[in-house]
């Protein structure tokens, strides 16, 4: 099969042997992949590859199922697939929890678009920090790719969503999305805007806003860290956060086990593929790229000029 | 009735006005009251009273229900109270929430030292980090009034219990209790012995061990940090947290408003109660002293002497 493989700095097309299946998975003809962060942190060698996966870039895709292996599945069957890895590739081997339905009226594309965000969103801010309708949710770099997608999750939830973002024209797109709140922070402290009132805040900045996070944190409320864009060592007042019973937590979606991503993917189905399928939350795409310009989308997600996702064509390379 | 009452730093019995009830409260006679390390803190300052609680101390006690307002209970009945204070006094004022029944077999004075303990522990470990059957559960301060109900729990629930003390004496208490590693905190560094292993710790120190904890937090571990003997302020590794996934909470109980009380209080006695009524877990009482005696309990507290808990018989003052 054609798969993007790595030359030094260089992102290049070429014939690699296929995967082979184990129980418990499925081989899938992948059509479209997603572009994400954590594959230009790999290709810089700042994201170890967990034990066991792939080491082909490509966290997300979607495709038909080609060999459904032991999983009674069909052929033909199509699919979105959360990977540990490989989706950057014609074929791909992914275990059945980690498959999911394509969203009613989405193309492979707008599917393969979707999926680690909003596995990953949902995991931290739904099923971890518990978010509710009347909560505060601050959400950072809401003009961003997972922030984009939590403003309307928020809101689809009943959440009051605030959000932190670098320009007017950023906080402009936050606002048509439905954010309620608008910060920017090279004017504004955020901390100082909402102290005491977020219930829940996604982060992905780090140690550089902890400070303000645990000022601006609500009584009970819950801070979950998903990334580290502002550094990984920061200092925590544990007393004003037991004043407030709050919980700072850190996760990563990509080194959970298969069950534990499984339970993840079924949740996700469950609670955000309707309000995909009904419209309250929309894919941001920027653009789509055919396999071979894997290089070019790194390269444009590294120059920050890129709002919403970026999506590799790769069905007929 | 007669309350304890501070006069600069000395406390003494006075004649007061007894507490009236609201809707929802019932008027307890106290027969006997726990003193915990909260009421030295707030009897030297350092712990502000929560807007419109009792100023007198004590947070917990057992008595028998003098006056049931409004709330269809029974004049006469034997309870135990978590207070949000006045339970150094003759007479208490308690939501109806936050009676519990007296364990089965236990006198008041028994009941009495074990309320707070086992309704912060409880909701710390079991209802906010989840403690499971194999679980490793890190226990600081093992020798303490806190830390030998928390290993009871621990084994009961079917965990490895890891205690950290500071001397083999100590360490030896926690061993009869049923603790299976036992860590000198002079000689070992606990994150060390158990790098990425415990699945749960109860902290009361605070900054000074942050980082030593989260080293010794497993993947999906999650600390609550209920004390802050060694500092608030300390250095927090998001990115070792985040690659564990990782939680930290903080947290107290006094500040909680009187429906999450409730809910804490229920699910305490539903499941804690039954492992004290079987003797899984026993109450560990270092002496009993008259209500006249309340300074005396708090400088003993205050010197480090007591092992287990002080209880004021009140009831004859």
């Amino acid at each position: 099969m054609k798969a993007i493989v790595q030359h030094e700095d260089k992102l290049v097309v070429e014939e690699v042997a296929a995967p082979e299946i184990s129980s418990g998975e499925v081989l899938v003809k992948v059509h479209a992949a997603g572009v994400n962060r954590a594959d230009l942190l790999q290709s810089k060698g700042h994201y170890p590859v967990p034990a066991g996966a792939s080491p082909i870039l490509g966290l997300e895709c979607a495709g038909v199922i080609e060999d459904p292996g032991d999983t009674g599945r069909s052929r033909g069957e199509r699919v979105a697939c959360l990977l540990t890895g490989g989706g950057y590739a014609e074929y791909v081997a992914v275990p059945e929890g980690q498959l999911l339905p394509i969203p009613e009226g989405f193309s492979f594309i707008e599917a393969a678009s979707i999926v680690e965000v909003a596995c990953t969103v949902w995991s931290n801010i739904g099923m971890l920090a518990g978010l509710e309708k009347g909560d505060t949710f601050l959400v950072h770099g809401g003009a961003g790719g997972i922030g984009t997608f939590a403003i309307q999750m928020g809101k689809s939830l009943g959440a009051t969503v605030a959000v932190t973002a670098g320009s007017a024209e950023k906080l402009e797109t936050c606002r048509q999305l439905g954010a309620d709140i608008l910060i920017n922070y090279r004017k504004e402290d955020f901390a100082e805007v909402l102290r005491n009132r977020a219930d829940v805040i996604l982060d992905i900045i780090g140690a550089k806003y902890l400070p303000q996070n645990v000022k601006a944190l609500a009584p009970d409320g819950h801070m979950v860290t998903i990334g580290l864009q502002g550094g990984v060592k920061g200092e925590l007042n544990l007393g004003l956060l037991l004043a407030k019973r709050g919980t700072i937590s850190a996760t990563a979606l990509r080194g959970r086990d298969v069950a534990d991503k499984a339970r993840i993917v079924a949740s996700t189905v469950d609670n955000i593929w309707p309000l995909l399928e009904n419209s309250q939350i929309r894919t941001q795409i920027d653009r789509t790229l055919p396999l071979r310009d894997a290089g070019g989308a790194l390269r444009a997600l590294e120059e920050g000029t890129v709002t919403g996702k970026i999506v590799l064509e790769v069905l007929g390379e």
